[in-house]
């Protein structure tokens, strides 16, 4: 049983889940025949995508409220290696937090549907002038009360 | 003996060469022990970023002009794979023209000094709208003035 | 009207063409906002893998009969740029060839359906011991023979 | 003051370092003109490299032996961005360590020398079959008891 890595509170709303599909690719596959472990930032990134379009909180949503939400803190735990043409799903999962902070978890698996790699970002809120900001953004906070109150999810 | 990738002109000065060395890095590599071929872009570059700083030809240059130089035109040969850790030269030759255009050829050696890929691009200048120039901007006839006159080489 | 990068041949068979779609990543546009010009191979990558699992002829094919089918040439034509999360199509036709070669074309659609970008590649064949080979490959003929008698297309 | 991603041992022969410089590209530049942060593993490996170049003890080694050492962590954390043609330097120190693993940190430093990335990697070791390895392989074992009696350093 893998440690979480975000702890839960059991006050806080559900985690928001987002699944996409990806196929790896022959330039993404080393000379070893798996996929790179370098490449693994671009798959959770699809996944992140997925999130930010569904929930209206995605890079094109940060911009036009004058934020960007730089990635601070990226980790990775590779369990089994991803092959050439392989199908794979990548789960992104927002977890609530009540800081200036975006922490979502990434789980991939691999065709079989076996868990290949897991990890986990963490973004913070900039402003306009590259400030971090100490409370999230108003719009951000807007998604995060429908969330809380079970408005979506 | 290749043929040129851009035609001579016994009128114009001669073409300015800059040459760069790169390693090639294992993600480069792919399945089958070489530098997959979708990533000598990347090498050419190297070159043309030379030739861009020598000559203050280069993408900040443009920035600082108001222009964009995108690439229009791409052509690679692939003569001799390339393999992980091979040292490479990469040549880059500023080829002259009257056009409104950036005529470049790249020639990639292996770490024996045998020619393994060569290629050209050609490039165009856009104004800060986007509308392509049909006249070298002026900092870029400045330099070709210099170029033409033997001023530098 | 573009040129035709291949010589059409009124007795050849009518090339095959498969279409798919991709959308622009974050990171593969450059800081002008549009892709760069050097990840477009993996694009055209994308049709070429797509005929190659179509009609058996793919990387994988080639290597379960000791042929690799290395790219020689690739030729970018780059008419409008493509954005973030721009949704676009990448035609693959595959063109008739009686020589020991695979010649493939690539056109890139945008959201909009106009061409963004074309090209095309050249590959060769290579046996278990990288010597060229100067006749196709058994299996590449077979299927060769199936295209020009109607049995596929 | 960074807390430290290996615990120390008082015991353990001192930290091997060494240091790398590289420079941005404009195609690792994203459109909010800084490097994007799925391209920092490409960073931390060169200085893998280095290390792995310097003691004997790269991809090329370990292939050698029959032994494979795959990343099973990565993590990275984002201080300062890195913006186009910086030149950094990439420091790798290999931490000591008595289990059969090879635990790397990472120093990114801007062109100012301040600090801009940090990180860590975890590899393991397996054999041939690709079966988990629960001691260090031979020669890896005499590296490090060179590296514990001052012998290299």
């Amino acid at each position: 049983m893998r440690k979480p890595y975000f702890p839960s509170n059991e006050n806080a709303p559900l985690p928001l889940r987002v699944t996409v599909e990806r196929r790896v690719r022959f330039e993404e596959v080393d000379p070893l025949a798996i996929v790179w472990h370098g490449r693994y930032a671009s798959y959770f990134e699809d996944a992140r995508n997925a999130i930010g379009e569904k929930y209206g909180i995605g890079y094109i949503d940060f911009h036009g409220n004058g934020v960007v939400a730089p990635v601070r803190i990226m980790h990775i735990d590779y369990h089994l290696p991803l092959g050439l043409n392989e199908i794979v799903t990548i789960e992104g999962v927002l977890h609530w937090t009540e800081a200036a902070r975006i922490n979502m978890e990434f789980i991939i698996r691999n065709s079989k549907g076996i868990v290949s790699t897991t990890g986990f970002t963490v973004q913070v809120f900039l402003d306009g002038n590259n400030e971090l900001l100490l409370m999230r953004p108003p719009f951000y906070r807007e998604f995060c009360e429908k969330w809380r109150t079970g408005q979506i999810g």
